[in-house]
């Protein structure tokens, strides 16, 4: 079984963490950190999900580090790197390419990046719905951030239908997560002055024949970024084709409003009553009702929860660059997995 | 078995329905309701945690009314009231009323009413640390409301330990539940005009002899209120007796914001990173470093997730008022079963 | 001098009323309302910048009322109609309209709506930088909404420049105004479902050539919409070709991000350090660094506040209806009036 | 004429630097500053309300980036300093003892301090209404903070008329101001873990004899901290009694929140409404209603603009600084100016 560490245990790497350890054939070796947050100690304590888990050190000063926070740890990731098949690492970006460059490549371990990291840390940009294939054998593997990913699943879904010739997205980015209760804004709208923003080019990082143009700006809320999408299409089509798409897309949900779910706080509040671990919702959400055809053009506004969209595509970049599935059943393993609709 | 029904599916009734099905000593016999929220409709759904739950209608036009919502009906709630033990009645106040005039006194059928329930609604208010006793044998109970219940939970314990003259209580409330968000107030402070505010005759009805005012205001935020808090002793004490009699309480927290847990953001995290449902903290938590005294008098602050801290209460009720336990074995049973702290 | 009223005294009628009072060349003849709103109270007394204009009753029920609230009412509006050329009306939507049949029609007065007010009351819908000559001796006029004056002036701007093709916004609504604090959402993004969203329309009742679509969602701000637009235009153009001809524009203001302006929290500021009225922003905001262009389409992302943006309009409307000034002129002299940059 | 600059032209600077410019006793001789923010620019831009006012640097940097952001710069303020006769410092901590060692004791120039100045820039702390006197003379002055203010004002209104044995208020704090829109929390309250909090003693410092205890939280609204307080007063007394020491208080309104402003942002409207600049309320208000007799405690929820609270004092204080006049009269003419209700 490939042998999995996560470096970096945050929001993201906490989430990679337990989803590779709920996969049949991949075994989560152990995490790596340079200090003890309140997620990894939760993790390992023994309410824990991960209690158990062996816990290492990213470096010397990180040793010292962790069993002055108390923690048991098992010793230095690099004289495990021998064992380990792959890294996934969630540090933060500039750490990530220390990573790469003075434990990954030395040992010659394969690791996967998160969408913050440099553009060059990996040639290929990963997202399991548009380029699976493209991660098969791959060293070093950058799955796309949030919002990209949440773009290159609708646009995949329609653009394999139905050939999108050009499509703008304006984006409403939440403040911060949950915790992240230092960061505003309270009470002001912030646009982002970069336009395009860069989350378009990152799109075309997986999606290298698209024509695709963002807009962003930033809310006062925790709990998931909003697009408002249109894309022009190759040949006509009506709404129910767009919704058949979007239906036939393992990732992407249909959210009705008019059952109830007409917000972002409503649909939180269904993940919470699924029982989803920390209300977490994998799945792009595309408001049904929005879901508009005029011509060959198509509208619609999607949500995104920004701390767990990314986690099922880590997941399936493993299988992908050690060549253990195909798309459809490496998602399909994913998902199952992960209580994924 | 004392056989439960809880009437009402909404953020507090589908919490105590699932916390009854979790119970060795009690049979959720079934759910009531005059139309299908989505709370419900998940509970029940092929991944909701009550799945195969009988639902029954609380009226004629409830049963039309989840018919046509789709729903499958076992039929009139009325029809099933000599089966039935207790009803946990949930529904919002003055329906609350109607129920018991019309449906438990007349089949003879105990009943537990919520916080917001008219105080009159029954004679006994109930909270399992300060009253626990209270409810033995009694046919209907009033459970206290979420600021009461901390409220209760925290002077029950100072005053067991040191006994309490007076306390002064300032409660910064929340606007509204997660998906409660066609509620305000958006960048603004509601003060609560009618001072002292109704909390503290609310928390004399479980502790008659306490001498405690309090003043709320409402503040925009979703997940917890918190309150600052004194109270004068009858004793002098240092702080290390005050923080062993709340860490004796079973359901009191204390909270380290040294340790990362430095605002309600920070402790909802952990509630997600422990895989709580919802998130949801059924413990009153108080941050350790602000306990403080300073001669007989004692500081400190809390917090109160709003949508679940009655809930233990409700079962602990149950178990009063059909004299299956004492106070403390209830308190433990609730709290091994709902992994309470 | 046209003597004006302006009847239904909230966020719209105060400004408009104020605005008004500062023209040479016409008359605010009274205010007229049903009840005593803080506004209008604080508006007539002493320290009010409209002490001493006359009160009027819009009807029987009205007159009792704002004399139970304690206001000098010198009549029923009814009865000064001979005396009075035009009413703004910024009554609620539906009271408008009876308003208008009932008061406005039987009198031969002219009467001015607002953007909330039915479609069909009035078959000019009026934007003075967009169409200004076609409010030319009617009877009656609906300024447009906030939003749609906002995309009127900057899509006007670009059209008569370059020609517009077709064009999308996407807007980010605020939640409420700053006292509207029952409103939510807190700490929710809330989409329109209606895609595309009635803005789009209405922009073309001013604009009929062009071909726009809006979406939106609205979050938890007070201060201000944010639109993200991108434009296809009939030629190719630089950036300094756009900014020139919103520069252009009388009530388009170039707001740069660079200085310090990043954020419409940072905006307000500056309102409030111009010593505007209320901190009010009469201009559409255009983010100097986020207009682009990429071969013939342009994108921008701009501000617009709520509460004050449509003032102005008002003003222009009332010359246009009675033929006194040309457009140019009339902008001029409005925005000289209220300090508009 | 008492010459007077203002040395720090942030949130309070600008303030009052205007305010000093509406007295007819004391003379604004200029600014200083070591760069140009957005406000300064604005006040000194020709629609500015100081344009013409020398402005000068606080030192040689200083003077190198001022003339780098494009201002008209007269020189170093050091080079100044024998024509000055006092300086309203409001710079940042730490910057404002240096210069009270490099600049303001070296020529002998009298300063004022704010309230996040280290508590031992100056001896005096300093309240207009708690201990006028107190400053009479004196080199330097601390204005007491924003917070301390507001509960110096009422708490010294019922002590001269009652006599306050105890007193405890616990603050609900803004954000951020309203351009401050990098600060948090987003939908979190953030408790402030020392406790009592520094705003006890702080209000102490201006009234030596009371024994108040104050606890805090931060929550996400930009305008207005809002403080519950309850107090035991010597004597007993009556509602009205209070009320009428309330109304006796030439810097505390009475709010009712019948009349309509039930909220922070009500009140803000009001601000608006009444043209004053940027909305600022330089007096605390005290919900009318909340103001509550229970034996000898007496209960009230006030609220304090936290941007403009302190202006009209650092004014009082320069007066009292120079023997210029009494308590009431200074008062007096100090809210005369600034409209001050």
């Amino acid at each position: 079984m490939v042998k999995v560490v996560v470096n970096g245990i945050g929001t993201i790497g906490k989430r990679v963490a337990e989803a590779v350890n709920k996969q049949d054939d991949m075994e989560l070796y152990g995490l790596s950190e340079v200090s003890a947050g309140q997620g990894l100690i939760t993790l390992l304590s023994p309410e824990g999900e991960l209690h158990g888990t062996d816990l290492y050190a990213s470096n010397d000063k990180g040793l010292e580090q962790l069993q002055e926070d108390g923690m048991h740890v098992e010793g230095l990731l690099e004289d495990q790197m021998d064992e380990v098949d792959i890294v996934v690492d969630a540090t933060p970006p500039g750490v990530d390419e220390m990573n790469k460059e003075n434990l990954y490549e030395p040992h010659d371990v394969k690791a996967i990046f998160q969408g913050g990291a440099a553009d060059d840390i990996a040639e290929v940009k990963f997202n399991a719905d548009a380029n699976y294939e493209k991660a098969r054998g791959e060293d070093f593997v950058k799955v796309v951030s949030c919002n990209t990913t949440s773009l290159s699943r609708t646009m995949s879904a329609v653009d394999e239908a139905f050939g999108v010739n050009e499509a703008v997205a304006s984006l409403v980015r939440r403040a911060g997560d949950i915790p992240q209760d230092g960061r505003g804004p309270v009470n002001s709208t912030i646009p982002v002055t970069e336009v395009p923003s860069h989350h378009g080019p990152d799109v075309q990082a997986v999606m290298p024949e698209l024509d695709i143009k963002t807009l962003a700006v930033k809310v006062p809320v925790t709990y998931g970024h909003v697009h408002m999408v249109n894309a022009e299409l190759e040949e006509e089509l009506s709404e129910e084709d767009v919704l058949e798409a979007f239906e036939n897309q393992p990732r992407v949900n249909l959210i009705e409003a008019d059952e109830g779910f007409d917000s972002t706080g409503k649909v939180h509040e269904q993940m919470r009553d699924l029982g989803r671990k920390r209300a977490d919702m994998q799945e792009a959400g595309v408001w049904k009702e929005t879901v508009t055809v005029d011509d060959r053009t198509v509208y619609w506004i999607h949500m995104v929860h920004q701390e767990s969209i990314v986690v099922p595509e880590n997941v399936d970049a493993i299988r992908s660059m050690f060549d253990m599935e195909g798309k459809e059943a490496s998602i399909a393993e994913t998902n199952k997995s992960m209580e994924i609709m």
